[in-house]
């Protein structure tokens, strides 16, 4: 098994290559790098020092099994095409193929679509979702992170008509890594560090990929409020998000709902009623963790969510989904619990 | 001018001796400390070495203009018919005189209130939106952190009636020095640290008083969603709200509105369209930021406002309402913007 | 196999049991605690919900295989030979065994070592240093964190005589792990965060561990300084090391000399001339990096060696001793790289 | 009184900015930046809203009588002899004029001295150590921040002879603002947090800084090994120093000579024995802190000092030495204790 990563020195590029280096199917790894091709791995990140990881390249990509774009969006669709007509099957974890509308597309990216035509064969890969739809597949569009931590959640509830839809607010909170490894002032450690923000605010790139995944759950339109604010520490993601319950929807209903989605998954966990989610319960690791409560006083659920906003809300979903479309089993590669503390 | 403090070395209290030791009226500080009377302050506080502060000292509170008590709940409303019957003004920043009524007070906190007689007598104490009444009293409750920052983002806007009440969602974070200087492992660094949870969901004390003021604010008795969550910084307050606007009103008006409560005021402000709240523009300040913006999507508007939590939060905001009750500039000894970075 | 954990709530014991349960020839685990007997894991560390680790149990420990004792020092030792007697491989990760001499430990430690009969049956367990002696063993010290870290870098020079030791300044500096789950101000976030201190100076425990391996490597008595500091950050120690070199030895010699002796190690890196090694190299791994130079002007070799506290300054060390105790492939369950970022 | 500020958005610009907004003889501020000249302050710093402090300028200087330089080192010396023959008093955050001698700054810096006419009419600015020398002065070289700490612990001990000169090692750490407000991969959050490293080993500039001053302390030339190492925390400096005490010496007479040093020394604090500095203690304010002990085992005395980098070591240093060029009481507008917690 030969398997690629594009963009091997970002911050998602760098957690494939971590997990597809202890994943048992992958014996060879081509590592893709436009900026620092030639390089070792190694004299980018020094902890891989001894590891033989291999040289970084460009362009010639070589006859592989699978690929994985860890790039900006716009970059891979581009080349999509010619990958998938030498049988290589594509995993983008970037936002090409997330919409199914080039037309939002454009409307959120303020960019023309560079390959609408394969809209159509895109899968949307969030496995404990879309599970049959992603086995086998060519192209998979692997989730953002935010919305993987918010459909996790949501879409049970919504299929099953347990919320109402007036508003659907999603107030989230993501560590820094989220930014990438690409500088500026917003990430400098001096702003960041003992700080906390908004930002993205009523215009957020993940807006559109939420709405059109909680619409499909619904069987209707609808749109949410979705506002992004950045922690001080490195990793994690929590979304706290509050519904309206359906009429004489009581909390156990809610749960249940959760618990019959959930209760097979080996990476999903509802928590006890009581202990609210923590990102550090994700830190490190593929699993997400659950948790609601309905506040009696105004009808609404409380509902919060955490995953490793770089493991489950990318590198680590997207080795799910080459999993599923190999056919191997489906954690292959992903075991393992938070580092705590 | 004699000023006293109970509960001098927690945290809310050794912000109140920090900006007392450079106010220009103060010239003699009380320092109160049931747990280590006896002690020089510089000993519980190394950094306060060679300034002269004082012992800490138990019990016999001498005869006082004003005394600030920042203790737990419950502690202070025991002793303080005493005092104001020895005609010292008190300044409570604990919960004892937030709330109107001792039956709610009693739901929230579990205990009888010790002095439900003097509630009439006491003024809720957020210059701010109530400042003619605090002029001169006697008896004032310095308001909660989270109510702070919620109120002066929401009080006008309900008192102009620019937003409906159905749903007011409040997603509130906090740095952890909010939790005091008691020790415990919710706030053990390890535990803290590269992590991010909510915590008190549905459930957090303030969410009485917030209603409270807001259904006072609003002509009418309204409910809320509260959840604060636990940032890892130590200070710094932001809070998120969304809420439905009124039929046909823009985020124009709203922003009118705020410009006009707060145009005139020393610590509240307005930022520039498009700016965002950090909450290190608050830190070591008695500033208070907001900004908003009306999601034309969903037709709520999205408002945030960040304070240092300590300070204007706690004990800054107490020693505006000591400069009110006793009829000195109110922002005497507050000078200053935040510390940067 | 079976493996039991005593102490496995706090935090070297949690990252045990993390090693232990993807270990691939350990089957069965006891997990050991007095404070919590009889509780799920899962309810300690709501991380683990659905990975069936078991229950906490006190007292009753059954016939195992090796025991980690991951305790408070003088708790260890007296159940010590009860255990050996069972045909129980004993794996200490406290501080009893450590030292060779019992008069040394007392004055240390200032309690009557429980067990100084065991102490010529102890190994010192740091397998790049002392492997062959630790193969098969039954009873193994697991060496401090500090110790593990220094000794890494300055063993292999002294035995070389490649440095005087006229004076040998070690500046050292821990994430705030290495305390431990036990709360105390000194740990309290509010206190810890954007916080740098040291403490324990001129009289931390690790001081005469660290002088009697670096004298048995020197084949002279020594002494060293020893200064400790708290880095604001959770996990991840770095070591700073001043010695003279030796009359007319060159940089060059030094860092061959390393070369030699990890060359074939997998755990410990010696870094391209240039790249000075930061603590976030091992985080989450069990692996070792170094550096030095020869600062021409004052003839002193600055010398600095990072490790991961928990993994290889504890847990991980233990899972290399109990590899070699049981002759299994030293690094069996320990491989990865460190998470990054 | 006018002032002005050159490089007034950097982190030690806006800090003089800070402290002379509340200076009562300044009057007038000039804001220089060549990068965002044109634009309001608050649309740089945003928390300086509504605070009225002006717009950067460039070039055309006005007529000041101080001019505070925080540019990167060689741009300052080139305009300072225009400014002299203005008669504007120049103090130089930057590394101009600090090392008496053009041949040793050319060869760390890399540059020709621009001004090295100057040197000898340019006095270094510390004023506990050199006030007589400052007074009135109109070239004045603030000193690094390193250099600060490290000169406050050693150079009376050096002056009376109690330490000998044969080793002095620097272990230094430091707070990431002190590397600026500019970008870099090595500044990034994500790479900084939860992470320590050293820095310029063997090869900082503030080493021939700290060097010239120690010998002149010391009556002999002599040299030092100075090691900086990253601190995850926006401010603070501690320095850890260790050096062999004169033959006798005993630990009190080293605590003595420092009492005797700086009993009225406004900001320089010796530390009760045992308690040991914290760069918290010094956090906000222009206070510095002191402590050492000798340990008896090796003969070398260690010794901690810590600062506020961008206080005690740049900006309130700055306005120290401003206040003792133009007469005034060396305090004015430093006032405060730490900013806890």
């Amino acid at each position: 098994m030969k398997v690629g990563v594009l963009g091997a020195t970002g911050y998602a590029g760098q957690e494939l290559v971590r997990l597809l280096h202890r994943h048992e199917e992958v014996k060879d790894l081509y590592l893709g790098s436009s900026s620092v091709a030639g390089e070792d791995y190694e004299s980018v990140y020094p902890h891989w020092l001894d590891q033989k990881v291999g040289i970084l390249q460009d362009e010639n990509i070589p006859d592989l099994d699978v690929l994985f774009c860890a790039l900006p969006h716009g970059l891979t669709a581009k080349k999509t095409s010619a990958f998938l007509a030498r049988k290589i099957k594509v995993i983008d974890l970037g936002a090409d193929f997330r919409l199914n509308s080039a037309e939002v597309y454009e409307e959120w990216y303020k960019i023309k679509h560079p390959a609408s035509e394969l809209l159509k064969d895109a899968v949307y890969g969030l496995p404990e979702l879309y599970r049959e739809q992603i086995r086998g597949r060519s192209l998979i569009a692997n989730p953002g992170c935010y919305p993987t931590a918010t459909l996790l959640a949501l879409v049970p509830l919504l299929r099953k008509k347990l919320l109402q839809t007036g508003y659907l607010i999603i107030d989230a909170k993501s560590g820094v890594s989220g930014a990438g490894r690409g500088v500026s002032l917003g990430n400098h450690y001096a702003e960041v560090n003992e700080n906390f923000k908004a930002y993205g605010v009523a215009s957020h790139r993940h807006t559109p990929e939420i709405e059109q995944e909680l619409s499909r759950a619904a069987g209707q339109l609808l749109n949410v409020n979705f506002t992004p604010h950045l922690v001080p520490m490195t990793r994690g993601m929590l979304v706290t998000i509050y519904a309206k319950v359906g009429e004489g929807i009581q909390e156990e209903e809610l749960r249940r709902c959760w618990l019959e989605q959930y209760e097979q998954e080996e990476f999903i966990h509802v928590l006890p009623q009581g202990t609210w989610p923590q990102t550090k319960f994700s830190s490190g690791s593929n699993h997400a963790f659950l948790q609601l409560t309905l506040d009696q006083r105004t009808g609404n659920a409380v509902i919060i969510a955490t995953i490793d906003n770089l493991i489950k809300g990318a590198a680590g979903q997207a080795i799910q989904n080459m999993n599923l479309a190999m056919g191997w089993p489906e954690g292959q590669g992903l075991q393992g619990t938070a580092l705590w503390p």
